[in-house]
Formats: C-alpha cells, sequence, structure tokens
C-alpha cells in the first residue's frame, strides 16, 4: 500500500483482498482513465478495459489522443466503478449509494505486437464470452490501427458499499422506508443488425450484462 | 469550442447539442472527477454528480481528500459515462460498445451556505424524485459536514455511439449473428432495512434506475 492508495475517507469500505479487486475489473467494461496532458491538465476519458492475469487490459485506436499518450509513458489512475443501489436513509444525509469501485496507479505500456491478438481475444471473451471464435482473425491492418496497452496490477484500491441504511438512533422512527433500492444490469432484447444476413438466430448473450 | 474540447477520434460521434449534454447528466448519477494531486499525479475518484439548470452538482465529505483539493480550485476533467449496449459486429475490429459521454472541464467551486440545502434537494431529486419531501430537514451540523461543489456547464463535449455494427462489405457474409445488444439499468426488488419500523411500504422508485 502506497500513499495515494492507503484509503482514509471512509476506511471502513476500503477492501484490501486481491478477489475483491479482480471481481470488481471482471464485472466492468468501461474504465475511466485519467492522465496529465501536455499543458498540465486533467483528462479523463472513457475507454474498454478488461482484466488478463495481473493487468488490465485497455485497447483503442493508434489514432486516439489519448492511447498516444498513455503510450509516452504517463502515469494513469485508471478508475472502474460500479453502482449497485441506492441506499434510501431516514436523513438525506446519511443517503447513500452502494458501489464497488476499483482504482489502479501506474503506467500502461503497449502490449507487445506477437501477444497483441491473445491480448484483444481475452478482452473479447471478458466482455461476450464465446463471441471471439465465431468471428474471422484480425487483418494485419486491423492490428496495426489498434493500440493495447496494459496496465500492471500492483498499486490499486478497491472500495465497497454494501451495507443497509446506517440512521442514528434518533431517526430510526422517522415515518419513512428505509432501505436499498438496488440497482440492477441486464441485456435487452437483441436488435439485429439492418444489414443482417441468413443467420437469423441472435447471438446468446452470455448471462452477465 | 475549446481545443480540449474538439472531438478528433470518430468526431461523427461528436454532439454539439446542449440538450443531449443534458440528458445525459440527468440519465447519470456518479461521475468520475479527474483532478491533478499535489505531487502532479492524475487521481480519478467517483462521486454522486447531478445536474442543476446550466451546473453540475457534486457533494462529498468535507474530510474528503479530494473535495479539498477541489475546493482549493484546481482544475477538474468531470467524466460521466453511460454504456447502453454492445455492438456485435462481423469482425472483432468493428465490434464495439454503444455508450454516452460526456466531459466537462473547469474549477468547482464551494456552492455558498445559503444555497447549500437548494443543491442538495437539487441532488436528491435528481436520484429519488419525490423523497426529499419525505425526510426531515439536514441539520446544521450535517450540512457543516457537507460539501457541495458546482462546475458550470460551459466547457464540456459529448459523445454518443448508438448506431449499428458498420461491418466491411466483405465480412457481411460471414456466418454470424450481428446487432446490438442492449444494456438496461432497472431497479430490483427493494431490501429494507434490517431495522425498519413500522412502514411496511417500500418507497416508491421513481421510473428511472
Amino acid at each position: 500500500m502506497t500513499d495515494r492508495t492507503r484509503i482514509r475517507r471512509l476506511p471502513e469500505k476500503a477492501v484490501d483482498d486481491v478477489a475483491v479487486l479482480h471481481a470488481v475489473l471482471d464485472a466492468s467494461r468501461v474504465a475511466h482513465v485519467g492522465f496529465v496532458d501536455e499543458d498540465g491538465h486533467p483528462v479523463v476519458v472513457p475507454t474498454g478495459a478488461a482484466r488478463s492475469g495481473d493487468r488490465l487490459l485497455l485497447h483503442g485506436s493508434t489514432g486516439s489522443r489519448m492511447y498516444r499518450r498513455l503510450a509516452e509513458g504517463v502515469e494513469v489512475c485508471v478508475t472502474l466503478t460500479l453502482l449497485d443501489g441506492m441506499v434510501l436513509a431516514r436523513s438525506a444525509f446519511e443517503s447513500s449509494m452502494h458501489y464497488r469501485s476499483a482504482m489502479v496507479f501506474g503506467v500502461a505500456t503497449p502490449v507487445p505486437e506477437d501477444e497483441k491478438v491473445a491480448a484483444l481475444r481475452a478482452m473479447s471473451e471478458a466482455w461476450l464470452p464465446g463471441r471471439w471464435d465465431t468471428l474471422r482473425p484480425p487483418t494485419a491492418k486491423e492490428l496495426a490501427a489498434t493500440m493495447v496497452l496494459a496496465l500492471p496490477l500492483v498499486e490499486w484500491s478497491v472500495k465497497v458499499s454494501d451495507g443497509p441504511p446506517d440512521d442514528a438512533p434518533e431517526d430510526l422512527d422517522a415515518p419513512v422506508w428505509a432501505g436499498v433500492l438496488p440497482i440492477v444490469t441486464s441485456y435487452g432484447d437483441p436488435v439485429p443488425a439492418p444489414d443482417l444476413r441468413g443467420t437469423p438466430n441472435p447471438w446468446r448473450p452470455p448471462v452477465r450484462a
């Protein structure tokens, strides 16, 4: 643990377990990548992210400003947050949200060319298990246009809020319902591509949305 | 539009309409706030956020490192992203995600004491319409422990990805389903607080999760 991964605010929500870190990353698809731009300004960009072993993989276009900046070796803070529910306490002050959030600090480095396909496959499998093998392999041109970065899971913190409302004793008799409204994410009905030909059965979505 | 709000990557997905900005912010509950810490490192922290008119409101504890840093007047990049679906193209390269994402740059300034209750009410109403008026008003002590910051919606950009897969003509006959798997967010069954007394009917959740 470093100074910046020590959680000071609501430290009781800090989680030290790498299995929880992995679970948060594995349940996420989008990461918010923070870095400092050439002029010293903070920038936060959402991007697809998936864990592979002890690395967080990010991928984007080689034409992207962010990916070019990251490939220069600038430091990043990558934060992934899942909103799991609304906590309705008897007071506004104690009302809050259920969430799981991971922050990873470090430098994301380009995955070597000969590992790129495996890394892209790992990301695809994390998001849509089984889909990759039904698709043609990427072309050399496609691979050249894609940057894959790996951020080692070394300096990180995780915070989980999943408890019931924590009202003050004097509020417990307030005539309001208190509890948690879970927020659930799921797949809606598949929408076929307008130019779909000859494959009427939608791809079976994985269980996890 | 400033240099940093001009979208260069996939500019066709850039949206210039303030109504779309507002819609993205209104559909979000969590913002990722990026700033540069005292040592020059980027930091990205999730926090509750809601729009009120032409400002984005953020609130947190006066004890929070981030809120103290922000109150010093450091620049922020606040990014809010909604993941709306998975785009399944015939190739991995063209596969992508549906999303709506807003970035707001600027300095977030503390809301004056005499406007704090109205700002907190606006946030509560954005998240749980109708709930605020069922709760007791905040105490002076609670207000003193809460910092509310307002970020003007002046320098911003919005990007929306909502189209069908865009496959190359030579891929259209690939024997795979192509289309979009929408990602839907909803409320699950309310979970009463273990110490709930005498108010058996769950608070009626608003339609939007």
